[in-house]
């Protein structure tokens, strides 16, 4: 049961250190199973659970905004259950092959077993979201999956288009990544009992941070180092998938650049990223796109106004500023 | 809004079948989407939408045990859509190619499309099930979802193996297929206000039902016509997954015969259905499974004694011996 989230981030914690152990016990809890072949499967994707952002996000807005109660740490297990199971069903979808410098589960245990884990353990944060004495929180998370699965059908949609736009890669990555931490955040006050405009101010917060932070890890996807990241990298332009690094330098690459890399997101083949680096560099993409995100940022922190002064709040403004500085 | 199902179950629906098409609006009201590309893919698949089975019992066994209401047709979509995730996801897992005579999604759509749009339904039953005013039914939800998911995970376990047992054959598609149907008979008299010894026997009758149900479209997968059941066929044995005709076949087989069943069920490659069904007819292997699915029908119709007799009963009596005469 002990924490395995990563260092830089475990001073942000500290407000909630406990409540997070709670939080991983509910969430062992709801995972048990009588069948020995699924319990070796849960305690394999165990390792995944990794920064438990989602949950220290939903708990600090909730701290932030009242008093911590069991409602919190219910749903703070469920946000990272739906999280887990979005990361084994995106590891199948990406053929990814490392996660959290580890084999992913299709890696391990084939494609059939990791759609099946995805689909299982989405089904027990609906069942865990259920024991709440309420309907409410259920029908915010479904509906937070539905937007999230949305976005990623609408990602899929647009594989391989190399007109894809600015604002449509906004429109997918706020779906996909920032419904989940926006409706994290809104949850965290909810169960606060915070008033309408709280909630509001929150789910803002979660939505930008969201944002910056899809934005961060598409810029990762092409500069980071896969020993610090832990992730299988370069899948993005691999796969077809346009990111705002990409989109800018569609738009501001000599012709001859543009047309190639126009060219490997059509057909989904870009073998190494040496060259892919070299054309965002001349285009002053990247930093472009971490301008972008740090404006989110920016936008996040400002929601954190309405908020009272103390541990919490300072600890939801420094991961928003966090974002900008990780490098996993 | 036509009602797509089958002409022999027309009949047996006839108590419900006003119900029926207000169930068929509300799935469909739940599944819209503001995403054009989400639009076309959910049309797509409602050609899926075939039997209705699963509503049918829910809404028969809330009329035998009460009045339909709003809880009932909500439910009946409810399981529906879980119904459906789990044949799209199955059909990529299984590299189905047709399903109700026409491709399946990941044939249409390819497999990373078919895995999100199975998610995509998975999500919105959920959501549409935290619509009503208590957690309860959310949770029965959740709690047979957790089944289905083990039940598939346990079957994926077995694969190749020519070991399992009958008992064991048992436990697997208890959870992967009656887990659901029970639920749906239960979750018919739970929604009518009906009483707890009820509820038993109603969800005894759905998983005795359930059970018979998926032994006989075991046994359909060997010696079904493609063109009358309409999906892709004898992939089972191609798969690796024993079944009850094959597992009694091993046990009763000369040595050679089943020595080689069991290096086809080990090695998951089966080609053409031949041989294999000669084997199962020697060791009169067909016969045994559906005498098994006839004895699982005939548990299921006692459970009915408890209720008054009536169109809605007698329409659960005959779905059931219906079991026995489907071909598709």
């Amino acid at each position: 049961m002990s924490s395995q989230v990563a260092s830089p981030l475990t001073d942000l914690y500290g407000p909630i250190r406990a409540d997070l152990a709670i939080v991983e016990h509910v969430f062992d809890e709801e995972l048990s199973s009588d069948l020995a072949c699924v319990r070796d499967l849960v305690d394999g994707v165990r390792a995944y659970r990794g920064k438990m952002l989602r949950p220290a996000l939903l708990l600090l807005a909730g701290q932030a905004t009242g008093e911590l109660n069991h409602r919190h740490h219910v749903l703070a297990a469920v946000v990272e259950m739906v999280h887990m199971a979005t990361l084994v069903h995106d590891d199948v979808l990406d053929h990814a092959d490392r996660r959290r410098s580890r084999p992913t589960v299709n890696a391990m245990s084939g494609n059939v077993t990791a759609v099946l884990l995805g689909d299982y353990l989405i089904s027990h944060a609906y069942h865990l979201c259920s024991s709440l004495d309420s309907q409410e929180a259920s029908r915010y998370i479904g509906a937070a999956t539905n937007r999230v699965c949305e976005g990623e059908l609408l990602q899929n949609h647009h594989c391989g288009d190399d007109q894809l736009t600015e604002s449509q890669y906004i429109e997918i990555i706020s779906r996909k990544t920032a419904e989940l931490t926006a409706t994290s955040c809104m949850l965290g006050a909810w169960a606060s009992d915070a008033p309408a405009d709280v909630l509001a101010a929150m789910r803002g917060y979660g939505l930008s941070a969201g944002i910056a932070f899809q934005i961060v890890d598409d810029v990762l996807d092409i500069v980071g180092q896969e020993g610090e990241v832990g992730k299988s990298l370069h899948l993005d332009a691999d796969l077809g998938k346009a990111t705002l690094p990409t989109i800018h330098c569609l738009a501001h690459a000599p012709r001859e650049a543009a047309s190639r890399l126009a060219g490997v997101l059509r057909s989904g083949l870009f073998k190494g990223n040496g060259e892919l680096r070299t054309w965002l560099e001349e285009t002053g993409s990247i930093e472009y796109a971490l301008g972008e995100a740090r404006r989110h940022v920016g936008d996040a922190i400002k929601q954190l106004e309405l908020l009272p002064a103390g541990d919490a709040r300072s600890s939801l403004t420094c991961l928003a500023e966090f974002i900008m500085a990780r490098r996993f």
